[in-house]
């Protein structure tokens, strides 16, 4: 991206702080009975006033008709590439149960499968055993396969057939060949190395596997063996202090989003699981960072189960219980989502999802609601989430000038 | 930037001129009293016509969030990524007194600055000497340093501490270091070639310092040495000759901008200092270009000033005095500014600026007023600088059609 390029020059610390405010899945699209989005079904005084006073617009998150994960969702409104900046699936499933991954190690998304006795591939999802199942599986493995030849592997159940992987050691490469066929009846594949470098965790991977095939060789489980999928290390991504020279902070409930914010060099601060909460806690750390990302799930997991009537509640709770920040002094905020999530899709969608920056540098424009629609007539017009940091940045006055 | 890989291939010549009128700094931000920006405040009854008759939209300078200064505020006017194609910082220094500097040469911005007898910084601005001061000292290094090693050295006042300078001569290269330590305390350093090729041009600039405090040593001012920074040589920049097919020409009253015209090949027409003037010079001109760059500097200032209302009636100056344009014959006028200076701010900005397309093959749109939030309404959107060019240039009719 450009602003890498000039960013060394132009930015400049100062106290003045950031809020960046991100409701999961914030966007939507009509109920067909009544034409209106959950946004514009909702009562959200609270928003409409941010937007009243602030500048509006519409985030793409990734690229036009492009529908983000929460890492690209979020890498991008962090002021990222999503697109040059992508965190391995198996780093993501491990943030998402909560498990940390330190450089240098190999973070693997399994997934139990069902094979017969000549290793051709029946379920690839084990029947989506319960999570309890998967619990004892795990617990079995883990017990029994703590380290293979120097390298320790450490096995955390996810749910129903998921788990995650990680290996710690030396001279480990992610320069390997997944074991997953990728259809059922095929056979389960070698893991092979891609490069040189990969041979040592190919040879690894393969003795794992085979041990994994024994012990569940005999239990009554249609958990047969692991395929294992997404390997990935640690990705180079500049940290915030490094990047904006910024101490920032993260308060959210869920693991994945803070364990994508440790990613950028957040401080994750501990908080209770409530919406309260996390605004209490924003002001009991006030005086601690200049940059909060404060994230809110609730909104997403209703848009996922299509329930627009509760996507709708949770709007309105959310709007009621965010009431305080209007009385604390930030040089910008912004609030957003990460990516829409309609209620009528039951999924993460493509469409832009609004946005209102609130700072005394900025411009208000007319726009009095904060909905999908009223959002695309403000000033900020339709932009990428990857340039909204910047405005941030600049509405606090840390960008100086580029060139003369 | 894209455009480059498909020009030569669609680029036309043909007779029909194009104006494009820079009104330096035009977009503001509310004068917290009234709640309106210069322009909304202003009464622009000509600037709002060619609204009413164009197609409106907001012109980003450089990407969402970047304060452009005036090197790259308008290269990106001129149809040239502001990112890749930078103009070194000694050039516009140069540039901005009317120094000229050809290929090969290399321009350095020079600070006076205070050191001890141990060649400590104490005040890298040697407390802002007198103009009047720096002409003398200047004078005298211009009458005692003509040349070192067979390279011409040239150096004249910019204003206060600063000053300009430039070497001509074989063999010359920007790969050194600054003498600069950047803050105060620090010793003064040697110039240090980064490269084989910046060795002689090292020797010359550490033996033009030595020079130049042996000089100072017993003089009555707090100048003792020179800081040399922002080593740069002429861009490597295609002409609008080459790049457009156009004949283009300058009409601006301060010597930065006639410079930069310069380096994209505009040849820059003699004119007075007033609006009036610049105004009689393109209809003096008219018949002898087919691209006019028109510059307007009063409104920067103004904004640079903090004086809302002196800008409020320099837009309205403005707008009276361009009323001849009307009746003029251009295929395709464009009416914007290189970026933002709101008076409340006092500074050049990141917020977009109004920018209106006057053509007959354009279409108009519903925006009546010329002003930041009307335009944000029109039909052109919000777009980068560098487009524009290719706006104007597509309804001129100079290009035709990219594939088959």
């Amino acid at each position: 991206m450009n602003y890498e390029r000039i960013l060394p020059e132009i930015i400049q610390k100062n106290d003045k702080k950031i809020l960046l405010l991100v409701i999961d899945g914030l966007g939507g699209l009509p109920d067909p009975k009544t034409g209106k989005t959950e946004l514009e079904t909702a009562n959200i005084p609270n928003l409409d006033y941010f937007a009243k006073i602030g500048s509006c617009g519409l985030l793409t998150p990734v690229l036009p008709g492009i529908t983000p994960g929460s890492g690209p969702g979020h890498i991008a409104l962090f002021g990222y590439d999503p697109i040059e900046i992508q965190i391995g699936r198996g780093i993501l499933e491990c943030l998402g149960i909560g498990l940390e991954v330190k450089k240098g190690e190999i973070a693997i998304r399994g997934n139990f499968a069902t094979i017969d006795e000549n290793r051709i591939v029946l379920d690839r999802r084990a029947g989506r055993i319960p999570t309890e199942e998967n619990e004892k599986i795990v617990n079995l493995i883990s017990e029994n396969i703590k380290e293979i030849k120097g390298v320790k592997i450490k096995i955390k159940t996810v749910k129903e057939h998921r788990c995650a992987i990680i290996l710690s050691g030396e001279n480990l490469s992610c320069d390997v060949t997944e074991n997953d066929p990728g259809k059922e009846g095929l056979t389960l594949k070698n893991i092979d190395p891609l490069s040189e470098k990969g041979k040592f965790t190919a040879e690894v991977l393969n003795e794992f596997e085979e041990r994994v095939i024994s012990l569940l060789k005999n239990l009554n489980s249609k958990a047969k063996c692991l395929l294992l999928r997404g390997f990935s290390t640690y990705p180079d991504i500049q940290t915030f202090q490094e990047r904006y020279k910024l101490k920032p902070c993260c308060i959210a409930t869920y693991p994945m989003y803070k364990g994508i914010s440790k990613l950028v060099g957040m401080e994750v601060v501990e908080c209770g699981e409530k919406i309260e909460d996390e605004i209490e806690t924003l002001k009991n750390i006030y005086n601690d960072y200049d940059f909060f990302f404060l994230h809110i799930k609730k909104t997403d997991s209703f848009g996922e189960d299509g329930n627009f009537e509760g996507k709708v509640k949770i709007l309105e709770e959310i709007d009621r219980k965010i009431e305080p920040i209007k009385n604390m002094k930030f040089e910008a905020i912004a609030i957003t989502g990460d990516h829409s999530t309609p209620s009528v899709l039951k999924s993460h969608s493509w469409h832009p999802v609004p946005v209102v920056v609130v700072s005394p540098n900025t411009l208000p424009d007319k726009v009095e609601r904060f909905t999908e629609r009223d959002c695309s007539k403000g000033i900020l017009g339709n932009i990428y989430s990857k340039n909204l940091m910047y405005i941030l940045l600049a509405c606090s006055l840390k960008l100086g000038k580029f060139g003369a």
